[in-house]
């Protein structure tokens, strides 16, 4: 399936992916790439001499061609900033993996991971954020329930975009029931956190080696059976007028506190 | 002016001011303020309880007629999911401080404070969701280039949703020269940290009483001239394919950091 990818981040990633691979292949990847470019600032033409290099084939056309190339795209995707790229499909599907195996290995294994289990979080420009996230701070896992599933098409393409191109290497687990996924996770030797006001100041907290965080959405929390499930309660100290932070936000700062754990 | 107000907690946050207000004012406030329901699901109901109390007008009706009072908003604000908020467009402005007037008292201050300075970060959800963390992380001032200033009333309006409210709190100044801005801080007796790749592990760093810190934009960084500014460089440790991490997510974690320090 062709694949139509715009913004910046998002096509700088693919662009270092194809010279990997041309890498790897001995020069055989890049042909199933096209950029199509209207507008040449410095970052574009940085991106276009990293394309050349990797053998990415780039067309010079004007605003319009470009608008209409976008046209299919969900609204926040359309703004291409005069460069769009057009791809092979399958290479920027996210990075699902089956959840029992996962576990299988991940039960066996001695290294500190640490997942996120995302409750509730519906906005796909918030989970694709959190993703981005999860690659800086070496997660290991993202485990999402399946009605935020793999099926619709728009909100993968925000998710892929809002993760920078990250939404490709991350591991996701897609659960149709998450209380299930925590008790796994438990019995694999994971410790499971919930993030919510009241907990223990996450300053204070240490992390256990194999770490699971589980994130609820802003407005209504972690829902009840699946907190019961936590072994203990998180919060971030804050302060201020309003009433919490923004989701993505908070599961940085989490995820920030997990990565430097002794 | 009238203002129309959509999203769940920005909404929330403007009934909690226009209470607040009341029980100052003796029960005179709350009139100004109209809100229009077409659906009331649990969090709506809890809207409506609040609204009462304080006092403002409630009005049912039907999805079309919200969709008509949203139609001038900018595309991202349109979705009222059967809630729309009517005001005085006075109250819910940012909360813009003269710089010379603030830096004048902070510099007379013994307290603890952190300056954020947004250098060329243009897209409003970011400068809005780091106003909140702003307010959750009790920073004193935002610092904002001129270029990015109050004139553009839509952009304001993603600003405001974005930051949940938080951007009638967080105080924040337009000014036409960052550098400038930055010497004041330095002359103010704040440190300035710039937030960059390379720079000192932000674990490590033992953030100053009056602290400063500069984010670039994602693309680009800090400017060179603003960069020159800096007592130090800090940096948030990392790994992970793509190469960094969203703005306001490393905003996050720098306030969160500072917010700590003894």
């Amino acid at each position: 399936m062709r694949q139509i990818v715009t913004g910046f981040h998002a096509i700088e990633e693919r662009v270092r992916r194809a010279a990997d691979e041309q890498n790897e292949n001995g020069g055989k990847k890049g042909a199933e790439i096209v950029l199509h470019v209207a507008k040449t600032g410095p970052r574009v033409k940085k991106i276009l001499e990293a394309a050349r290099n990797a053998g990415i084939k780039i067309v010079n056309e004007d605003a319009k061609a470009l608008d209409s190339l976008v046209r299919s795209l969900p609204e926040v995707a359309r703004d291409h900033r005069g460069i769009v790229m057009e791809a092979d499909g399958e290479e920027s599907k996210a990075n699902v993996v089956d959840f029992d195996r996962w576990i299988l290995e991940a039960g066996q294994s001695q290294e500190k991971m640490t997942v996120l289990i995302l409750d509730s979080i519906t906005d796909p420009h918030n989970v694709g954020a959190i993703i981005r996230s999860c690659d800086q701070f070496g997660a290991s896992l993202v485990v999402m329930p399946s009605r935020h599933g793999a099926s619709d098409v728009s909100e993968n393409e925000i998710i892929a975009r809002s993760s920078a191109g990250a939404s490709a290497y991350v591991p996701v687990a897609v659960v149709t029931n998450l209380v299930r996924a925590a008790q796994m996770l438990k019995e694999a030797g994971f410790w499971l956190y919930g993030a919510d006001a009241g907990g223990e100041n996450v300053r204070e907290v240490e992390f256990a080696d194999k770490t699971a965080i589980v994130m609820g959405s802003e407005g209504s929390g972690i829902g009840k059976l699946l907190e019961s499930q936590c072994d203990k309660i998180v919060s971030i100290p804050t302060c201020g007028k309003i009433d919490s932070l923004n989701v993505s936000v908070a599961a940085g700062v989490l995820l920030y506190e997990t990565s430097g754990r002794k």
